[in-house]
């Protein structure tokens, strides 16, 4: 942590900064420059209040250095994770393929998207029975019956299923009926949610939010783990910007970015990022060229009547084309479905 | 709602997406252009399935027309809405001042803030007693404790009390101590958090998520309302850009926006929007210049020593400056304090 | 300027950074913190290649610490900057007003609305005579006619006049003809146009870029000074975020910011900015309150036939109330018109 | 173009608009909703006066249907383009690569990047001389000497060469020296640079602004078009977001909206947009994996002393690798380097 001070800082006011930073047990480091003088201060930082410091009058402003998120932190934790969920694993030797409709409608609805993504390849069930949807008017979901529902599928099919959760509640449910907890882009710094899924110790998929900093997502994480449960995915599924062409824009360099920060492993999600059908296909290829450990693909068997995200979820064949089509990049990605 | 059908759409799919729109018992208005043909549908969209319609494949795009929420919609209730907390109200005809610190820390600081902030003209005493950080290693709040203590200061001082509220249980306890229930900008889209502090029935501010659009913004405050609620207040606290000099931007045009689209009073918060303490004043000013109902400033005893945010704090004396230099602005609005 | 070091750089590379440094006559002060070490670097930064060192493997990233931009910079020139135009003044002690259309038509549209504007208070006719739109199709302006037309209205009215230049060879016609010359969003950082109208010598207002910084946007300031020029005021006409109720976003915020980085005076355009005409006044308040030294306002004798931006503009009737309307506000900032 | 009334217009406003409209030789079609009525205007909209109508009070918003470039737009032109740019062709069947320093240096650092470059795979050495740079004090590029350098290199090579272009003075050298003009995202919306670039009938990339939506670009590139140039390639180097971990956002998605909506070839420059050495293989395979037909990507002889951009330019051995490593990419996606 580097402490800026302002031009006119009064050597009485460094030296009260020195004597509160010492006396907290970590040690200070003087540069005088030409215009500005810099401590820097080396030690412990938990044990500091930097907003205290920040606020001093004398001070310019407060540079931090090192990240404050530790457990998923690349630097202590060199190696890739591998975790599993149900029958399969996420890690750094297959690309993990989540698929399934935005909502859980019917039980009949439901097992035949099962059936169908699991023939062309998928390995995990993915279905909502909480929705967070932008209009109280809009459908809400199931909830406990559309859990239900995947359990089913789940005995009928061997698949892995994930769920989004919304509440302490919900996830009381969830973790009863499916393998793997999603706390979604809204919730990504609901930190009572994010304790809540850590408690549960089950695989969680954490998406990151519209507007959240690759930082803040990883503090983020950090409150799960901290709460006891390692096992967390980060899923890339757009930012919002002023572009209008899609949805949000797909940020795939955060791909590269995560790969370098930290050891979780990281699924993206096309569907959601662009909202549009035609672009699921060159962007799973892109994300599996640049290093994702996986997708999560909208799928449902009659886009046309789906109560919700119709528009970019593909149907059964089109779902079987780009799971056939995406089988190259897969391979030159050294993995395996 | 306008259907913009693709330049080669058929004759076929489009006869089927009027029968399916008919059937649901809503009207439709053919337009032919020299491109393209475009439907238009007449009658209560909510019964339709938009999403199916989008999602076909000749359908190019939708366009909405009318807004989705409708109890927070001015066109419904043309009058500005007024609702008391505690001893004060909130609406056109005052300048609500909600001031304290960013987190309650001892009985005796509270106190000490709520007596000078009285003095100063604050109506509603802010505090939290549940803070959402970043990092899970930040200070979190005192919970009910501080609660407690919000309660001991409106009783001693005689101001209405505002505390967050992070989760369902927070809104159990915090509903016995305090006069208002805040939403903070990272729950702004926790549609179960909305849900819950609608059923209270409390008042209830409602902060702009930090990458929330004003359309979102008022479906959420819709998502209170639906639940019964409709003492609700809107605060601006500034939006995630690119910009870094400042925390966030203050989206003050948003206000003028929010005083077209809504009868809901709006509060600014230029504390937490620029994490400057200089640029408090000439934004609280500008805020009532355009048309705000309200401010929530962040006033603490001993700013270099608050355990959260401190920066941008105001200490007693700076807090009755500003409240003195912004008394021409309110009269200037018509306004009391 | 700060290095920070990999936490695995070898001491040879520090030893190689060091020389560097040295030999360029700057000095260094080393600090190890328990994870990496930085390196602090004082003196004049301009003799170093700090890509070249930033490119270095063992370089994790440099902390600037001190602006780039020196003659647009407050900590060097305290006072706040008045300049002339015309027959008027920029600067701290009035609040100036440039009104006009959009786009100059004809000569007798521009006389009729520089009569208006001038008979309700404003001191500068703006009117654009090269429009930068963002189709070619779009009308493109009346060019060195248009210029004409200013002159005549600047000598029928006393007026000072400001016009958009849009090239080298553009701002060859422009001073022959008016008072002012604009760079545009667009062209902020068209560096050669700014070189250009440094050049001349005139007032030129430098509108903020789409999505620049202000730490950009001084820079941009700083290559018409450096050129030669000081007569710069900078000009605040929203950035682009990603909320659609309002054409850009306006960062009042911003104005706080500049008065505290730069002497340079500060004008703020609600019309633009919004693009709704509603908005312009109570915006138009809010600038001055948080302190702004002008407004731009654009002002057309029928909107509803402008050739360019007709829903934001202004007629003369509502021109004349926004003036008489915001004086109150004039007067509390200490200023006059 | 649809016009959405307000709820209160009175019939004789619809009227009035409606004769205006019909006047131009237009059709409309009204729909009456339950709360609002549309006018769908038919016809050439560019006989129209949008701004006008936009303007009146009665109107509350005009909702495009059809995009305004016509040139660049695959609607009208479906087969995707190809053009030489000297020995080398830009469009579906090739990669075309486009590598070299930031910045022209030394007529030595450029033939030894050239030979190098060339026995990698890339048919195209890009090189700057002329350098639009934030701060006037850094480094601008040698002009005419650097574009003599480069002409120098293409002989000896046989290499193709592209240089950006800042002014039209700049054109007019540049147009003598080398096979390609770039504008940079600074200059997206620099009309006359564009008109300059146009008249030239050269072989031009565009570079997206920082800030410009996809619509904004393509209008850009339809400036170049309506001037009589129709070899117009696109380039996407990274939108400006919140996100500060990478320079820019590299907007992948960009390319899939581009490939549905132009027929024009786009380029993707990793390097720029991220500004970081090591993002730039995974991104160059994620570019060719979703449909780019290109790259730009920055080499340098000795990054860590290059005057320009030195952090996220290669050397000739990674280089090398990552030409590599992106072979068999490009030979999945059917075409040849």
């Amino acid at each position: 942590m580097i402490i800026v001070m302002k031009p006119n800082a009064e050597e009485s006011a460094v030296k009260k900064i020195i004597t509160k930073i010492e006396e907290k047990g970590l040690h200070t480091h003087l540069s005088q420059g030409e215009e500005v003088l810099i401590i820097g201060v080396v030690g412990d930082k938990s044990k500091l209040d930097t907003n205290a410091i920040c606020a001093l009058p004398s001070v310019e402003k407060i540079v931090p250095i090192t990240e404050s998120y530790k457990l998923s932190n690349k630097k202590f934790h060199p190696e890739p994770m591998e975790f599993s969920v149900g029958s399969t694993k996420i890690g750094p030797n297959n690309i993990t393929i989540m698929s399934g409709p935005c909502a859980v409608e019917t039980e009949e609805q439901l097992l035949k998207i099962a059936h169908a993504v699991k023939k062309s390849g998928a390995t995990i069930l993915r279905g909502g029975a909480y929705k967070p949807r932008t209009s109280p008017y809009s459908f809400q979901g199931l909830e406990v019956e559309g859990l239900k529902y995947m359990q089913t599928a789940a005995k009928e099919t061997g698949l892995a299923t994930i769920c989004e959760v919304t509440s302490a509640h919900a996830v009381e449910s969830a973790e009863q009926y499916v393998s793997m907890l999603q706390v979604g882009a809204r919730n990504m710094q609901n930190f009572e949610l994010l304790k809540e899924v850590g408690r549960t110790g089950m695989p969680v998929l954490l998406k990151r939010g519209l507007s959240a900093t690759i930082d803040e997502w990883l503090n983020a994480a950090e409150y799960i783990m901290a709460a006891g449960n390692s096992k967390v995915a980060l899923c890339e599924r757009g930012i919002r910007t002023f572009e209008t062409a899609t949805r949000n824009t797909l940020d795939l360099s955060a791909v590269c970015v995560l790969k370098e920060k930290t050891h979780l492993p990281v699924i993206v999600d096309p569907s959601h990022a662009t909202g549009v059908r035609a672009y699921v296909e060159p962007l799973a290829k892109a994300a599996i060229a640049c290093g994702a450990d996986g997708l999560m693909i909208e799928v449902h068997n009659d886009p046309a009547h789906a109560l919700s995200d119709g528009p970019q979820s593909l149907n059964f064949e089109q779902f079987d084309s780009v799971m056939n089509n995406i089988k190259p990049y897969i391979e030159l990605s050294g993995r395996t479905l």
